[in-house]
């Protein structure tokens, strides 16, 4: 299959479909919150829920990494604005890694504090390991020789995306190497690195190291 | 990262995007209702049916305030015509909390009958509370000195919807407080505002206090 | 609130989310369906998966139902141009019978077999009863002296839809009705309903009674 | 109902209900990983998540065959331009499919290394066997005479299309008769024929006796 030239309305049914699939995962992570059942003798409501913080900390990681995720999803296909086969099998790998999220996340969450809290954590961030690959592989072929990239797109847009795939999927990596010594540490890396993504643009730029 | 302009389909995507988890998270919300098994050998399935009541009045105030929650979005975005970096991190504050809801309703239908029903209640009212607060936050952030709403909308709209941002906050503040003294009528509380927002405009604007 | 002329763009977004709703509560069904579990020491899987007809039967009747209902509601959006409030609220009503379709599938399904099978068809065949009504309201709303409908809808169009309006609620009435007295018959009502919407239109017209 | 010459945006509409239908399956189906509860004293968290292969095996399996088959119905609605009442039913046919491959998925996944293990090889290719026909009756009801085909697809296209449809349904059949022999080979065939699709174009003519 060589490059497509679709209309509008095609790149426009993959983004929808895309759409779909990061509002459902998203939206599915509340499944891994558990109502307490069976509470002690002289355990309140309040503490089985307080004792649930793991949840909590994954729902929240997985929600905020999910949603930079959809924002990042959609900022490069504001780029992107042709596809060809590999592009639809590179975004598919995307979106299958984006699905598997709610399973590591309630792994993290049943494990951080038990035996396997290690693997736990490994797991759950290799799992965004993988994924920052997906993109990260999604869009050098899509901006590669600007095989796919709308002309209107100046070279400087390119390139801060380029300086961004430098930051993010070793953020991953580095939680990943942190998760066998300091499995809440690695977690808490990975909803910082939310977190700052969430920070105004300005403020970013002033931190040391980046930018 | 500046006031982005973009084109009607960009800010179509957000919508579309919210949409998705509104959706989402109001289906989902029957996943609470569980098939009563086990029957004790003198217990009807109809009297174990009406035994979950709690689970159906929770269904219902959810679907309800997660309803309206939306007609609210859709009738905010109508006037909002661009966005920039806060409004996106607001808007995922707002879908943070529509997404968790099914799991302060499910704590509240477990419990509300129970030895901890206090913590329940005001669970699932402070989450209502926390929802309300993003949602002003968004609308302030939206329609302070006009930033991103659109040209055509006249200043009444505007003072008509601060004006509604100062009963819905306050009535769950209200429910809440109500909470540690009776725990089902803190959760009725938020039906009958759900419920007030489906009357006609004229019947609402003839009640006292209000409009 | 008074009769809105909103943009195409804005019916559209009601249509799309009800859509969202019609098309979740559809794929949720599968949820329903248990992987058999401790088979006994003499029962191979197939036997264990033929045991589970009734989740089958449910299955296939609530799908078929939901689907004819989104197609019907389709037909119907189709003609209506305009929103107002209580088409809103309307709508609403209409979706939250739709996600709740799920749980009395699975009650049914559980009890079919059991003690508690006419509760449990009678708590099937009644939701679809609400339904029916829910439809009907709005469709009568929306048609009353044309309020909402497209000028260029012809008169026998709308008569068309009240005269198939006769039909359904009707039917979900009957079903209703038998079920005290054979819960299977009941359900197989319902299903037949929507297999008959399947069929050809010219095969429909010839059958007795209808048309 | 005779043959419907729907503005474009009737068409859109069925696309994005199915799209969504497609979406949401291929989101369910991590629902089917569970969480390892209640570790042996000597099983590490890696060993149980290790041993859980047959989920991961089903997961990838049923998330890239739901995604070709999304790509696939795409490629046909891009030549499909109107519908009419029998292409309504075969797409809700289709989806009915779709929307069921969780439940196998889940059977297969519980019984591949379990006395019952053929019967769920069996079950499971055979759910892809029946949309691979619902497929096929779609693709014919459209393209026989060119009934609903937009005027500008060339003659070559169309018979590029029924040549795959010769390949898929043939794999999954021949994937349901090696299942009573050996089911893992079974399941892989599925993946493989789902991995055979995501090679380049130029790659797949190359092999020997297809295209």
């Amino acid at each position: 299959m060589a490059v497509q030239h679709p209309t509008d309305n095609e790149t426009a049914r993959l983004e929808a479909f895309s759409d779909g699939v990061f509002a459902i995962a998203i939206t599915l992570l509340v499944l891994d919150l558990k109502v307490p059942a069976n509470l002690a003798q002289d355990q309140s409501l309040l503490g089985a829920l307080a004792d649930q913080w793991p949840a909590y900390f994954g729902f929240l990681t997985s929600f905020a990494t999910i949603g930079i995720m959809w924002i990042n999803h959609h900022h490069l296909f504001g780029m992107i604005c042709r596809f060809d086969h590999p592009l639809l099998v590179l975004n598919a790998f995307l979106l299958l890694g984006v699905t598997f999220i709610p399973f590591p996340t309630a792994v993290m969450a049943a494990y951080v504090e038990k035996p396997g809290a290690e693997t736990a954590a490994l797991f759950y961030s290799l799992t965004f390991v993988v994924i920052a690959i997906a993109f990260t592989l999604l869009w050098r072929h899509a901006s590669g020789e600007r095989k796919l990239i709308d002309p209107s797109v100046e070279a400087w847009q390119i390139e801060q995306i380029n300086r961004a795939f430098r930051i993010g999927p070793a953020t991953y990596v580095f939680a990943a190497m942190v998760a066998p010594f300091s499995p809440p540490v690695s977690v808490a890396i990975i909803l910082l690195l939310a977190l700052f993504w969430a920070l105004p643009a300005h403020v970013r730029a002033r931190l040391p190291g980046i930018g």
